[in-house]
């Protein structure tokens, strides 16, 4: 071992100081699952308006260093409701992506945006 | 070394993984940063979607199994965007957290829901 | 007659004065339907926004005059984009109500707040 | 005079449709504002839907048809929440373009899809 953390444990110490910085603060009391699902819904609407009026699909002028701070808040109530569910987000994904595989077979999917319901 | 992945590990598969997922589907033409905010924003909602009508603020009876695939589906966008733009999602939310500590400042938050610019 | 509207005249009256609102801004250039849409999502958010935190399923306390505007707001973008696509709304949602009753027929839907394809 | 209705009697009838119909299945027990803010939110995302991966800020192919009845959801549930609270929608919006025009002045605003917080 050394100094440097790895991924996971940069995790755990990310997560640990979250928990802390609500313990802290008394906010548990707030933190109920629907309230929590609310605060990640307006977030994401706060990364989305970065995109609001332009033609181009990128981001708008000037804006282009608030996407960090924007995607964080969106991981920080992901990881709320992770926590609150007990739910590991990787493996969640993970599988997840067993059955987005099984959905959008490459042969149908391939170069297509459509819903796997219309492929 | 053993067997056993570690987290930073895991998380570099699974990514290469979700990438290897959209390479196979030749959907990066569709990968838009306006387009992946929009669908971050779809799935945010989807996931509240399991918490319409009630009353409790927990989830609706019967859809407790599906957070788990819904919070995936909003952590897949996330971090769709992250590889757009090469950010790393724990340092932006460890920065991110620097500035909540300075916005909520724990002898003005303590207790209260209220957003910062009305401690 | 009289000097009174009815509500008729008087939306079209309001209706004129939107539009009159965006030509003197310049603003048509703008108003392509997706950037509309998102616009229209923002502001459903920022009316969802006077509900976060909440346990009760009221508006927060001290929010409420906020109600009226944050409406407005989405009924602005409601007419944005139906006087994009030139639909009119009251028979749209007319023609709507038809399609809602066929689906949530009463013996079916009665004291239940299931989507109807779980009914 | 005559034998068609006008526009506020349209209304008006459209209004009591809508209430007759959630009488009917008992649903007014759901009806808690917060619960119809959500289902505001929800359905401006699907509305939202019909733009998903497209470029050219245009509604995806074959979805045209989809917006009027997307707009006529998200209409209902803007017409709940006036019920709600007994607002009047075409006076709120009134008073509300009192305000955009004092926060968007011509000539500040020209040309400009900046927020009024940066003009």
């Amino acid at each position: 071992m050394g100094a440097t953390l790895n991924n996971m444990e940069k995790f755990e110490v990310l997560n640990a100081r979250i928990k802390k910085f609500c313990v802290d603060r008394e906010w548990l009391q707030f933190h109920d699952p629907k309230n929590l699902a609310i605060s990640l819904q307006l977030e994401a609407s706060e990364l989305l308006e970065l995109f609001q009026w332009t033609k181009d699909n990128q981001i708008k002028n000037g804006k282009e260093s608030e996407i960090s701070d924007e995607l964080a808040d969106v991981l920080y109530w992901v990881i709320m409701l992770s926590n609150h569910y007990d739910i590991d987000l990787i493996s969640a994904l993970d599988k997840k992506m067993d059955k987005n595989e099984l959905k959008y077979p490459i042969e149908k999917a391939l170069g297509r945006a459509d819903k796997y319901t219309e492929l």
